[in-house]
């Protein structure tokens, strides 16, 4: 076996086989395989495509080109979710201690932003000493303890698939489902769980432009996880204005905390919680009824479990709690602009991608991988696409800490939101 | 203008303009474009294909990327030929001196060997003295004495060809037509001539493995001469088995004398020498009759002014005449091992690639670009495809310095002198 011939294969439209996969998996992960030859396969692939077959290969091969975390010993309803992201999204950050409130296992490694999409990783470590970089072994324990952990990925899961995911981006092959199911499932099957709520988002702000794309790429995704042995359920989330209000680190983490603790709750993050929430509830086994699940998550957050959980959760990975229950304790931008409506109207569009890049250009996140974040700089919308809006009413809050760039941010958020 | 708008344009079957063809291949040869983006985009033209209008300007800026030689100097009428290659392949070598012989000036750049095929240049080298390695300045003021020079390629010609070329051998794209036309041609290009005689080779000796593929080829590489300015001719080989009956530098460049000196004319290599050379007659402008033509070639071979010309070329760059007086000078090989029939009957095929890959393991080829040539080792045939042989009869003599490798290549080609 060759990669000329796995080339060449897969060049003429044939079909490759497990072994042939794998080969090309292994061989690019060990560099034995270089990246031109990578591209050229993955090129062949995008243009003639892959059966199920194939893509679930390719996706096993990927999956266990690394570490795999072993999540057994939490019995075998272990709920993961996955969101294809959008900006604004700290919905992991408040739907996970719900979860974990209602005695369900959340053992959560996430990643960081690149580009205009923010992380989890990177919003969690706006908790002044929370400690995302804990070792696996620590992980466990604090679920077993505590029956919640989030961290970030230190891991080496599907190596392949982040070799691969990077080629991708330089050879203009990442537009295409398949890839993209696969690469998401990869990392999904490498993770442990073994019952998965994903998350398609559509729209504006997202990587599928359209809902049909986003049921493709959810079709493709279940199917791989039913090959794998993984339940998997896909809900739908249109993406076209940030998830809530806030964008940036420390104002995103603030939300989550108004969330958890009940006190504000916007429509649209309080819809995708419990979207997600009831069916992983119903993946975990604990309430086939999905109106129920969402009534026993409000339950929760009501009769304050859910914030309770994050608590302890945060204090179990060494943050300081005392920053959750005065939220003023966080540390504040140097500038913060009101930024008001020149005129009357109702707002017909505020595009998540725009305001994504400016909080990025704000500091707020990363635009080489290396970059350092500015936690405490941000954008706080106060209105929602089809609010009706006063002349000078405030539209939006820039926080930030370069007085050139909150002028010019000030300037772009004008134009960004429609009215 | 960037790569990654390159890569999808063609991903998705559009076409390229001229502006992002020579952006691709500058930054190429520039090295701001990586291997595996030219990767991906290689695979992409293989897919996808090119219009003509694409192929031009592909060809034409690999020919533009590094020095082009101009022979205006020698007028317009300056004729090349180039052929896509055999195996026991001496045509240059005895035709090149015919036509100088007749008026018509020669300054060709030929290559060195690799495979299974041999390398004009690596052959005169079998002359002592002779040196390829010639100044450009010194090339064209042989041209300008004596009407004709043969040397290596000292010029950095087409040096993105170069480099797409290797890089289409290592991800499995050589066998694609337009891209094989693209590069001959730019190459061709660059060389300088106006008017080209290609001789296109097909068969089991061949990159074509059909006529059909062979007038494909020569179709592409023809309307790509058009669009460049250049008058191309296309003539087609068989190559199933070798040229002649000699198969190894020395070897060879001793039947090319026997030739020129008009004492034995293989009849395969008499045909394609005067077919091609009646058309380079016919596009310098000296005769529009084809058949009068071969009749010059043959009467300068006849009174010796063809071999004279050659003897003019190995004197003037530094090579020792008196080799081509007396054949006996040439270095021998250790060994010389008759191979004669077992069987009577009637030779049914002796494949041409066999036999070059045989000669190479003897040392008479490169396997690795930096290998060294043995001159004296290789195959003398005594036989050709539709002969007759008597058992006992004398099939071949095998010519080895190796006394292991002799004995290998002596079963070996009882197994391919198929009786």
């Amino acid at each position: 076996m060759n990669i000329l011939e796995i080339i060449a294969k897969k060049r003429d439209k044939k079909e490759l086989s497990k072994e042939e996969i794998e080969f090309f998996i292994k061989g690019y992960t060990n560099e034995s395989i270089t990246d031109y030859q990578a591209a050229a396969l993955v090129m062949a692939i995008y243009l003639n495509g892959m059966t199920d077959e194939e893509l679930f290969n390719l996706t096993f091969s990927m999956a266990n080109s690394g570490e795999v975390l072993d999540l057994s010993e939490f019995g075998t309803n272990v709920v993961d979710k996955h969101s294809t992201g959008g900006v604004g999204d700290k919905v992991s950050i408040v739907l996970l201690p719900i979860i974990a409130s209602l005695g369900i296992p959340v053992a959560k490694m996430s990643g960081r932003g690149l580009g205009f999409t923010g992380g989890t990783i990177d919003k969690l470590e706006a908790i002044p000493g929370y400690n995302t970089s804990v070792s696996i072994d620590s992980f466990k324990e604090y679920v077993h303890k505590i029956g919640i952990s989030m961290i970030g990925q230190t891991m080496n899961l599907a190596p392949a698939d982040k070799k691969i995911y990077a080629l991708r981006d330089t050879i203009s092959c990442v537009d295409n489902i398949p890839l993209i199911a696969s690469s998401i499932m990869s990392k999904k099957i490498a993770a442990g769980a073994n019952k998965i709520v994903l998350e398609v988002t559509y729209g504006k702000g997202a990587f599928m432009k359209s809902l049909e794309d986003a049921k493709l790429l959810a079709e493709k995704m279940e199917s791989l996880g039913k090959y794998a042995g993984r339940e998997v359920k896909s809900v739908f989330t249109p993406m076209n204005e940030p998830i809530g209000f806030a964008v940036g680190n420390t104002l995103e983490i603030i939300e989550a905390i108004n969330f958890l603790k009940g006190k504000e709750l916007p429509d649209d993050l309080k819809n995708i919680v419990l979207e997600i929430g009831s069916y992983m509830i119903k993946l975990a086994g604990k309430g086939d009824n999905l109106e129920e699940n969402k009534k026993k998550m409000l339950e929760n957050i009501n009769n304050g479990l859910a914030f309770e959980k994050f608590k302890q959760m945060v204090e179990m990975q060494g943050g300081d709690a005392s920053y959750l229950n005065d939220i003023n304790r966080f540390e504040k931008a140097k500038y913060m602009v009101q930024v008001k409506s020149d005129k009357k109207g109702k707002i017909t569009e505020i595009n998540a991608e725009d305001i994504g890049k400016l909080a990025c250009e704000l500091g707020a996140g990363r635009i080489k991988k290396d970059d350092k974040i500015d936690m405490s700089v941000g954008i706080v919308l106060n209105k929602k696409v089809n609010d009706f809006v006063e002349q000078n009413e405030l539209l939006a809050t820039i926080y930030a800490n370069d007085e050139e760039k909150c002028k010019i941010a000030v300037e772009k958020i004008k134009n960004i939101i429609k009215i």
